[in-house]
């Protein structure tokens, strides 16, 4: 099945303990599309500036990315910079230029208005809420930030009542629940409405919550060279959601493989500035860390209980 | 088969967001060997002062702790204060007196010298070393804390060369290698003598590293009440090496399956100040949990890869 990302392609300027980039190919929306794409035709809703370069777009079209909805207007693109620390975990915020993406009114073409998964990237939960009155997607995910959370809460709650499965971080989690326990914090945060609940942990992995109390932990890949870890949130839920609309299913065991797909892709992510590592990634090599992950996370026998 | 811990007996006062204790039955040696003792025989070789409380001796007894080998000499008992912060995970020492733990010459009662399991708790490596003079168990493993790392590398080194499995915390791991990246971090450890590594990351879980570059990594069970993490590390020791003790196998299996044990116990052991919660744990509510973490870790089955 199809899946449909809004959200924000930028132009990323990133310093990290290994090295710089200027100008990078970067946005929520174009880590989760490629790396959904690996799984799943994807649609892309966005906008650039004038100044997005062609060799860009060309990336995007080679991961057979639909980019019919990524609108190119007069004005600069959309750009991040930021400086990484020692402490990979870490980073700061150098400089944020919204430029064309503050006037992103994302318009769904209605030949795509139809498809079955769709994800708001993080974006104004009111252009969330405008996506979803032109968009009939059976399965909905969305992420959202700390500055949503605390300037827009009218807007986010009534996003969070009309999605399926939202993906957050885990101070995020912390501070729309206004709980430091995930596991109670999760339940708050199920109340307001999503039926699944992905606390993504960086370098800790992530923990699934579902509504009838469940959970589901997955540890990360370990990863030996970090690179530059930008993105790898984004590509996290684009392997996520691309893994589940390729499989039309919201099953828990599928989502729980999902996870798998998301940590997989993820650690592909971090290991070259932008998005150059996934885009020399083969489908090989893909299965062949995922089987690697499974080996390292999932026991080989169960443990014997009659002491 | 049976296990020997050698380490400190405490008396803990702790204060925590959720309240506090004073003199509490406490100390490495303590949480590991109530741990250990729902898997197999524990052997304690510790020392107290006049001061230790005769229903903590009654409590060891209770657990069938064979404390021949705890000594108890004129004196105060080994105290340690401390204080948690709002983030659980934070901790402040407030005051540590060694009092007789001070002049700790541990003596392995010729009985249990051919003890097939040895753990060598969190102290001064010479002693360490001393205890490893006079025991001649089959497999060993240890602790160690930022302290020896900082000042006594030699002794450390030395006795690293001599024990099978080494229990650290992940920024012990990234001292004791100058690694920040636990997986190069572990590379360098193994390389200083253990045959396995294991990693503990509190809330995060843990990591498993082997000599052929294997890992194994699994997240922490996820408590809605922590009351007081104080042993949690000592305790997930004790399951852990307790388990292989019961299955006398350090096949890479059973430690994966130690690994669960390990993080079973400690959970529980953060559930109540000191170790009440441990000592009301039933072998039958230890088994549930386990199935409980497997089922919120473990893959109900595998990923198709057909894309």
């Amino acid at each position: 099945m199809s899946i449909t990302v809004v959200g924000s392609v930028a132009l990323d300027s990133v310093e990290t303990p290994y090295g710089k980039s200027e100008l990078e190919l970067g946005g929520a929306a174009t880590y989760f599309s490629i790396s959904a794409s690996f799984f799943s035709p994807v649609n892309l809703i966005g906008i650039v500036g004038t100044d997005f370069p062609q060799k860009y777009i060309d990336i995007l079209k080679s991961r057979n990315i639909n980019i019919e909805g990524l609108k190119q207007v007069e004005g600069k693109t959309f750009r991040w910079s930021g400086r990484y620390h020692k402490d990979i975990n870490q980073r700061d915020t150098l400089d944020t230029q919204l430029n064309v993406f503050e006037s992103f009114k994302p318009t769904i073409p209605s030949e795509i208005s139809q498809v079955p998964y769709l994800f708001l990237g993080n974006i104004h939960p009111s252009i969330q809420l405008d996506v979803l009155r032109q968009a009939f997607p059976q399965f909905t995910g969305m992420d959202t930030m700390n500055l949503w959370i605390e300037t827009t809460s009218d807007d986010l709650q009534e996003v969070l009542t009309r999605i399926d499965i939202l993906f957050i971080n885990d101070s995020e989690a912390q501070q729309l629940s206004g709980e430091n326990n995930l596991k109670k914090a999760s339940r708050e945060i199920l109340a307001l409405g999503p039926d699944i609940l992905v606390i993504k942990k960086g370098e800790h992995g992530c923990v699934l919550f579902f509504e009838d109390g469940e959970s589901f932990s997955l540890p990360a890949y370990l990863l030996e060279n970090v690179v530059d870890p930008t993105g790898a949130g984004d590509s996290f839920a684009g392997g996520f959601m691309g893994y589940i609309a390729y499989r039309n299913s919201t099953e828990p065991e599928v989502l729980q493989q999902a996870a798998v797909m998301g940590t997989v892709i993820a650690s592909f992510a971090c290991e070259s500035f932008g998005p150059h590592r996934l885009l020399l990634l083969s489908n090989d090599e893909l299965k062949n860390r995922c089987y690697e992950f499974i080996q390292q996370t999932q026991l080989k026998s169960s443990p014997i209980f009659s002491f």
